[in-house]
């Protein structure tokens, strides 16, 4: 069975938008869906890059353009109490594969951008995930475990190294597509391909920039 | 008649790609087009923003999904002959509103992504815009003239007043629509407006940030 690698962060409404998504589209095509929590905030400085929402009318544009999303796909949509906040204790509780975890992503996710929580403090995760039925205070108490920890930077090394520049990202069979968009890509692309050969991209990629370095 | 202003580059392949549409498009919608030429990379700077071509994976990331989309939509692609290339005298060639101001677009639009040609190259345009008929020596010459060069800096200084951040950027009533993928979303727009109010796009923009600054 085909891997998919779903790299994600809280603080991303097109990662939530995506998550809604992502395990029927893997049942669908007969993926194994593997959970990626990874903080942006880190991808994005590695690359020298900035998020949508530190340039001003780039963060209303992006709002406007998830309103309509979640209008057209009838999906809840609200902001969490404070945006951008730290999303770490938030993704270590995400981190582990475990039997849960789906069901952890999905209330946090759920409690920041349907419902408004601050997904930054660690007594609201631990509530939202109590009101989803799960052990909230132990698994907000493992964020402090070390192991939990160095779990979170495996996969943001693991998200560096595949090139992971901004999330939602998919990774399968090591090829990454970005954004919620790409689901229309990925679905032809599993059984087709891509339209173009390695060479017509290699010749592409080598085109030559006009300032000499 | 309303208004769409275009505002574009030569040297971002979305731009072409949304030049191939934005003239049919606005036919079927009853809007006035309106060209707006703009250097990228002075929109870019300004918002302390990198281009994504300048980020080694989301650049293959774009070409793969140019290579995609000119496959599916039927369109010739490649790369202009060097890339980034200095587009200020394309521009310049572009900026008026003349009779010929759409031939001359396509025709620099063509020479770069359909035929690989030397977009940052006097020579390379001027030859481009005489095979397409036109008058290429005169067109060139003129981007020495003082006017035509405050008429490329007049539109930038304009983008930057609307909030404009990155390319292909449809402008119309005053409100943006970034990137070659916003026409499905322009068409309802155009007759039903947005699916959510004013108050409720506030109150999302004035979130507070988690980090005191």
């Amino acid at each position: 069975m085909r891997k998919l690698q779903f790299y994600f962060d809280f603080i991303s409404p097109y990662a939530y938008f995506a998550s809604k998504r992502i395990e029927a589209f893997c049942e669908e095509h007969d993926l194994e869906l593997e959970w990626k929590p990874i903080p942006l905030g880190i991808i994005l400085r590695h690359w020298g890059n900035k998020g949508p929402a530190e340039i001003p009318p780039k963060r209303e544009h992006t709002f406007r353009d998830c309103l309509r999303y979640a209008a057209a796909n009838e999906l809840p949509f609200t902001m969490p109490r404070q945006h951008p906040f730290n999303p770490i204790t938030a993704l270590r509780c995400a981190v582990e594969d475990s039997e849960v975890q789906a069901q952890i992503i999905r209330a946090i996710f759920d409690a920041g951008w349907r419902d408004g929580r601050d997904l930054g403090d660690p007594q609201q995760l631990q509530l939202a995930l109590e009101l989803a039925g799960l052990d909230g205070a132990q698994i907000v108490e493992q964020t402090q475990n070390p192991d939990i920890k160095s779990h979170l930077k495996q996969h943001c090394d693991e998200a560096l190294q595949h090139g992971v520049f901004g999330v939602p990202t998919f990774v399968i069979d090591g090829h990454l597509f970005w954004g919620n968009d790409q689901f229309e890509t990925i679905a032809p692309w599993l059984t087709e391909g891509d339209p173009f050969d390695d060479e017509t991209l290699t010749r592409l990629l080598h085109t030559p920039s006009a300032f000499n370095e």
